[in-house]
Parts: C-alpha cells; structure tokens; sequence
C-alpha cells in the first residue's frame, strides 16, 4: 500500500548532480540502441505512461530520456480534453487505437488515468464508475502486455506542493516560460489532497506496477527513468534480425 | 451450461412460415422506427454481434433485419482474415476501434470471438491464450456496456451440420450463389465437432449472454433476431428531443 505522502520527491541523499548526470547521458545512449534494437527485432513493443501533476516535468522528461530513440520508432500522444467523438465512446476507446504495434514505442504524455483522477476529483463521475473504470483499466493494460509483448512503464512523476508552486510562478516569472502558462493550473492546485488520493488509488489498485518517480530534482527524474528502461531492455536479450545461412 | 446438441437447430413446432413472416414484417418495420429514435436520441448505441459456422445466414440475416434501418444511423464492419497492421496488435485493436458511438449502431460480421474460435481450432494459439482472451473479451465487452450505453447483442447462428452441407452445396449448384463459394468451408467443415466445442467454451465463459438463433429456418431467423432487438428497444422508454418552451 502505497503513501504518496511518504515517499520523498527529492533525488535520495548523497547523491551528486554531476555525477548523475554523467551517468544519465550513458544511459540515454544505451536507450537509443535498446530501442533500436526492439524496432529491428519487431518482437516487443513498449508503452510509456507518463501521469503526474501541473509541472511535475513531463515534456522536459520525454525531450531528454528519449532524445536518442530513433524518430521512426516513436510516438509521442498527448492527451487533452477529450474530443467530441471521443466522449460518444467508450473512455479506453481513444487510447487503445494508439497502442504501439509490434516493435514500435509509444509515448503517453497523460492518459486513461485522467478519467479516474480529474473526473474524480471533479465529481463528474461516481465512486462506482471509478471502480468499474479502475477494472477496465487492469484488463485492457492485461490484454496489450500478453497478446502483444507490450512492454508498459507507468511513470507517477512525484512532485512536491512547494515545487509546484515555484515551477508555475516561473511560468509568469520567465518569459520564455509564459507559453505553458494556464490559469487553469493554478485552480486544479487548490485540489491537491482530493489529487493525491485519487492517485494513490489508481497506484494501489493497478495490477501493473507503478514506478513512483521522484522530480523535484530535474536531473534526478531523467536519470530514474532512463535507468528503468534500460534495466528492464537489458534484460530481453533483443536480437538483430540475421540472414540464415 | 448450454450444450448446442441439445438446442434445435430449427423454427419450434407449430409455428406457420405464412404467419411468421407477417409478424417479422413488422418487427423489421418497428425496428426501423426504434432505430431512428436511437440515433436522434444519441444516448444508446447498439453492438450486435454475428457469430456462426460458414453458411449460417449472416449476411441474409443483415439484410433482412435491418432494412428498414435508417442508412446514417448503422455500420457494418465484417471481419476476414487479420491484416498485418492488426496482426501486430493486441486482438481487440480492430474491433474496438469500431465500437459505435452514442446514437449509432454497428453490426460485427464475425467478431473478435474468430480468435478464440478458427484460432484455437487451429492450434494457433494455446488454452492458456484461450482463458486470456476470454477474459479479456468480458472486461471489453462490460466496458462498452458501463460506460457508453451501448446495447450488446450476440447471435450464436445456430445451424445443424446437415443443413451447412445443403447451404455449401448449393452454392456449388447454384450459378447465382456461386460468388460465395469458397473451398476453404468445406475445410473448416471437417473440424465441425472442434468448432462446436469452441463455440459453446465461449457461450458459456460470457459473462453477457447469447442469444442461440436457430437457423436452418431462415423466415425464423429473422423473427428471432428482429422480435429479440425490437423487444430490448421498447423496454428503454427512448424520446425523440424536444424544444424546450
């Protein structure tokens, strides 16, 4: 049983940022050949879900963890405000049309998890909804990892109330920030509790494991995703396709 | 636990194919009317599934059934043999992404029972695969369900052996008929016992029930299906939208 509220949001002491970072742009690098490799082989494919708060660095994680991937090998699907179409359906039925087939990789910058946390929060949906939504979630993320070798990360990028604040205030402090800069940000902030306890029920109640990422430290974020894909890709013993002789 | 040996295969005893084919000309009519009121409505949608041994009737089926079915309002997806795109996905990609939207109906010729069915008939896939999938099929299908109103019907084509032979032979005899005539059937007829228990390993693990349609009578084909649709349809108490005074 996870508590959100004891896990730290900073990188573990004693940790040094050069040296870190040293290690991520290796790791980075390995990345880009482990999923060049799973692109070639067309054995694996691998889903990433990137949830968290306002600010909690998603964008700046996927522009630096992935930067070594090939191009033809990436997806990157954000997901906004469900369209029109998309509410006459089903609420899995806009992700799971852009499931990574075989041998590519796909990005989820947010995802399905919204429709059990902002929904929740908000009260547009009930505690019943939540629960049927939170079992539709375990067999649908059940179903692409054993019928399609679907590698799945779920990343819950841990940030702190107070760092919040401050990555927001940059947004209208920088102004090559101003761009990310919605009010709207500053309103969903007020419901924090009511955030952190619809996340915790989503980490505790998912069949596949979350990995609780720490991000109040940049450099440490970059470093605990890219570590964890590589271990997990290290581990397949991918192959290059041969010509047989 | 239904057992499809002990399900007849033909109209029930008594029954006049005169008078029948009166009622199902009004079924079919009032089927048009509730259908339209459905897509004005957009609140329900409606999925029905065809499943059934080759030469069971589905495509007469379509288009008797819902003929008086308004154009705009109603899909036909049917499914052949999967493409590579699909074959490099989770076997619920194809068929979800045609899941209808609030208002709409949509008709699955085949389904994504096929591959739990030719599939494990073939030896393609293992029993362990089998038990996933039909798992995975009740949480997709309870999705649909719950959270977009959509009305599921599945019809299990229920035909008898004897009268497959007739139906197949027929298109050999029959220059008219001759375009459906596929050497492959007469293949899949000799696994006919495999397919039985296939299909009744399905039937029974769903957890939304079949509807078993005899066949070999085509006019009661067609009462059935028409007369089980339009009775779900009238129990919703469906209203046209109306100006608000």
């Amino acid at each position: 049983m996870i508590k959100l509220s004891e896990i730290s949001t900073e990188a573990p002491k004693g940790l040094e940022k050069k040296d870190i970072k040293k290690k991520t742009e290796k790791l980075v690098a390995r990345l880009g050949e482990l999923h060049h490799l799973m692109y070639a082989e067309g054995k694996y494919s691998m889903l990433i879900i990137l949830q968290g708060m306002d600010a909690s660095g998603k964008d700046g994680a996927v522009r630096n963890v992935f930067r070594e991937c090939t191009i033809a090998g990436l997806d990157l699907v954000s997901y906004k405000k469900p369209t029109e179409e998309e509410l006459s359906h089903d609420f899995l039925w806009r992700v799971h049309k852009w499931v990574p087939q075989k041998g590519m990789t796909t990005i989820f910058n947010r995802s399905h998890y919204e429709d059990i946390l902002i929904q929740r929060v908000h009260n547009w949906i009930d505690m019943e909804r939540v629960e049927k939504r939170m079992a539709a979630i375990n067999a649908f993320e059940d179903l692409i990892q054993f019928d399609n070798n679907t590698l799945l990360f779920k990343f819950y990028m841990h940030i702190s109330h107070e760092e919040q604040g401050i990555q927001l205030q940059q947004r209208l402090d920088d102004p090559s920030k101003y761009w990310k800069h919605n009010e709207g940000d500053w309103k969903e902030r007020e419901r924090w509790n009511q955030y952190m306890e619809a996340y915790e029920y989503a980490i505790n109640k998912s069949t596949t494991p979350w990995h609780i990422c720490p991000v109040d430290n940049r450099w440490y974020r970059d470093y605990f995703m890219a570590k964890t894909i590589v271990e997990k890709l290290e581990s397949l013993d991918m192959k290059l396709p041969q010509l047989e002789k």
